[in-house]
């Protein structure tokens, strides 16, 4: 196939992921050419000092856009598509704040807009949603979308480092940046929450919807009691229907039940379940990030638009966010060991409606630890109480408190 | 969306599956409509003793085949395709036997052959394979792609239960059909291995290429060593290049660590994990069978089918079938304790390049137990070493041979 016509790729970046795509599709070129009938072919790359992105638009039949950030991708990606070519982006930042301009575009223009590369690298999450479930009535969406941090928290789980030990060794491992700040405060996780969470339940969602906190609060101490709990902790994304017309998206800390399909993805991975009635659920799992692996994953979107396909649908539903939800809690309380303690802490939560499911004490005298698990309540509830707990006199310290997934993780 | 034109659906089977489908169409048809434009309508159901083909062809814009079997399954295949219908079909058995000609078919007429749920039901492994991974370099796809012995050896497992009671249980759940065979001795599996490795590989693989071993001589005793050595039993399906120009395509019983994507899969679930270079390795899980699921994996390929896309492009490799490969082995041994034993089993290994990872030893005098673990050897090696060690006087039953999954996973 080495006569097959050529498809010509404007690549916008050439970071990690840019020159991993430059050098896969040099690799697979052939392949591609077999499947298609057309050999992909990078015709220009623009980089920060250099190229001129209205020559390579000219000259491209297709514009790759990894150069991450907001502006410019967002005006050369409607630019692209306006001039009626398709775009493929690893981009996440610009899909959870502009998404659905984008998609717009790419609907008034009749070209492809594909991501998968923005949401869990290689794991085909955005296809499944887009394609295999398009007829589906999704319930909830289960997420550990960032491997930055299931790194740091495999790791303190596995040896009882401190938070700050296992980002440093994240860090010198080359899974976290200098400045992990977007990872370890959730709102990388956040951004690739509300890309899901649009597709699965085909309504608008902007990064803002997602309620989120990160993981730089949790001690190895919460992680010890866990283990006696037997319960393994991961940054969680969720997004799930509440009731008829409202939706919930969110990331935070929580403690898996071994059970859970999330519960062993361990190390810089990504996994992502899906449950639906019909279906039960779905797990994918793999390599979140990754150069040559988001190479990978964009090279399939490629491939896909050489080959006729649909564009994303316009949203149909105008489901409202919650913020509010109801979830089981793992509370940390140290207190001085007196008569009476547990009887004051379990009425005031009870006054919330929290009713306690495991209680593990530990220590004596005024170094006393209470760790407790209690069923799921409405999380307003559940803080109102932590409040009341915190002003108690024998209450030593700030109350610690992290979600837990039910070992009934299909509703 | 109620004005959408129609999409007129041909259904031939009304089973399980086909009345599922039925279901989740009338459920979703308005969904359906805003996807894709078109409101899906089944004009005409085939049954064993009711519908005209003809007709029904005659009426339908696309044929769902989901009566099972090779004939007349295959040849409504083609005349549909042959008349210009799109096909969707869950027929494992007829693409494990017939896969090229009808996929030719569907090139020569330009029409879309999809068969997602042929192949581990609603789990998107056909898709990833054919899509996201289209233009991926494979090495290696393990799968448990079998929900009933899963089931089976889950239970075994769990409970210590004999492969005759798990089987009975299976049953009563309706994990098992009444005649199980075809689940029990592997050659479901080995069918849906034979269209992963064809999709993957890009080269013919027929069912009869597939070595296949069934689970029916596996023991409680197999299951309570395993343990011991940290290993879980699972019937496990390989599809694996074997260097440049062959393939090995299995299904056989294997132990796999702990630390294995696919160790932690139990019950009726099916899993497969694609290995790549590239990619490191995705896995996706999921319920592998059931009417609603595989319903579900249905209408995704008709919602696929109903928008443009490609159909599976023509093998262009020609991998030679490789039968003899290396496995790592659990060997047990009954033996009469008499010193030199080890010595002597050890000695035959040797000679065949197998050397010993771990042992086990149990019992003492008339009845004692060697459990051991190999490292990798060339399997006819082993087999022969076996044959050698049943011929000792002191080896008192047969030699019972499993393979492990070594830990090395990835290539």
């Amino acid at each position: 196939m080495s006569d097959a016509p050529p498809f010509r790729i404007g690549l916008l970046g050439r970071g990690t992921v840019g020159s991993a795509f430059e050098t896969l599709v040099a690799e697979r070129a052939a392949r591609v050419a077999e499947i298609t009938g057309m050999r992909p072919e990078i015709v220009g790359v623009l980089r920060r000092n250099e190229g001129d992105f209205e020559q390579i638009l000219a000259e491209s039949d297709l514009v790759v856009e990894v150069m991450g950030g907001i502006e410019p991708a967002r005006e050369y990606a409607l630019r692209a598509m306006a001039a009626g070519r398709h775009v493929v982006t690893a981009n996440k930042q610009l899909l959870s704040h502009h998404g659905e301009e984008l998609w717009a575009a790419a609907r008034e223009h009749g070209v492809q807009l594909r991501f998968e590369a923005a949401v869990a690298g290689v794991v085909p999450v955005i296809r499944v949603l887009s394609e295999s479930l398009a007829g589906a009535h999704v319930d909830r969406i289960h997420g550990i979308v960032n491997g930055t941090t299931n790194f740091i928290l495999s790791q303190m789980a596995a040896t009882g480092a401190t938070y700050a030990d296992a980002l440093a060794e994240a860090q010198e491992l080359g899974y976290a940046e200098a400045d992990p700040s977007e990872d370890v405060n959730g709102k990388d996780a956040a951004a690739k929450m509300a890309i899901l969470a649009r597709l699965a339940f085909n309504t608008p969602v902007h990064i803002d919807d997602v309620v989120c906190e990160g993981i730089e609060h949790l001690t190895a101490d919460d992680m010890a009691y866990a283990r006696e709990l037997g319960l393994g902790l991961k940054l969680l994304g969720t997004a799930e229907r509440v009731g008829e017309d409202r939706l919930s998206v969110r990331v935070h800390p929580a403690f898996l039940y071994g059970a859970h399909p999330l519960a062993s993805i361990d190390g810089p991975f990504n996994a992502v379940t899906i449950e639906s009635q019909a279906i039960t659920e779905i797990t994918l799992s793999g390599p979140g990030a990754g150069g040559p692996q988001t190479a990978s994953a964009v090279l399939g979107d490629v491939i896909s638009a050489m080959i006729p396909p649909a564009s994303t649908p316009e949203t149909t539903e105008r489901l409202r966010i919650e913020q509010d939800v109801e979830s089981a809690f793992y509370l940390h309380l140290e207190v001085a060991d007196r008569p009476g303690v547990l009887a004051q802490i379990a009425q005031l939560l009870g006054l919330q409606g929290a009713s306690i499911k495991s209680v593990v004490q530990q220590g004596l005298g005024d170094n006393a630890r209470l760790v407790m698990v209690t069923h799921p309540l409405l999380e307003s509830r559940f803080f109102a109480a932590c409040e009341l707990i915190a002003g108690l006199d024998f209450v030593r310290a700030r109350p610690r408190a992290i979600r837990v997934i039910d070992e009934q993780f299909t509703a």
